[in-house]
């Protein structure tokens, strides 16, 4: 488990939500894409800034995700941000394979709205079949 | 209030979480910047879309919160996607007046985790003081 302390002034610091939870952003550091947004609490955040990779906390699961475990797409930590009302977090990571969204494609975020539709487009490629990834 | 029926496909597709709310991230779509994160009812996604502009739902005034109405910071939409989980959805916006944060920021997101200090520090200018603008 941890090696910190359980009262920690930068940890003390978020304002975690009534679940104890915070929404935290991955940010690809070298496109500028945004790639997901999952939730940590505080463990994930301490054992992410520890180990500089990305942990969130799967709430269907409920129990911690280290991100990339059976993927093998680990987000290596670049940076990490709290914004002005301490409860969003944001990453600078690296992908490692190039793919973060579990349907095989670099980005969670690859639907876009279509106002001549009127409903949101799948409009990016699969990199890799999820079949070859999990 | 909104044009459209209540039952909309597209707005239906939206997983809304026990609040009728779901996260929205706006990008800065020149820089790459993200700028701030808050949250959507289905109203908010709704006049969003029709309007061009980001409009969120704010928690702790519980009332629609049009972006920019009293500091004239307004961000226009240039895009609108959702993710796989259908419950997080990222913006690319123009932000008018290139201050997205209350502080003054052009991010809300200005403070980083220093691990010399074991701290939040902040590390963005503020371009202009907040009674200047509000």
């Amino acid at each position: 488990m941890s090696q910190l302390p359980d009262n920690v002034k930068w940890l003390d610091e978020v304002k975690w939500d009534k679940d104890g939870l915070v929404p935290a952003i991955a940010q690809d550091t070298e496109t500028g894409r945004i790639l997901m947004m999952a939730w940590m609490n505080r463990e994930a955040l301490e054992l992410t800034i520890q180990e500089d990779r990305a942990i969130y906390y799967s709430r269907s699961r409920q129990q911690l995700w280290r991100k990339g475990e059976s993927s093998g797409h680990v987000q290596t930590l670049k940076e990490i941000r709290l914004d002005c009302d301490a409860d969003v977090i944001v990453m600078q990571v690296e992908q490692i394979g190039g793919i973060a969204c579990h349907t095989g494609r670099e980005s969670c975020f690859y639907r876009v709205f279509d106002k001549k539709q009127m409903n949101w487009v799948a409009v990016d490629e699969v990199i890799k079949d999820p079949k070859d990834i999990y």
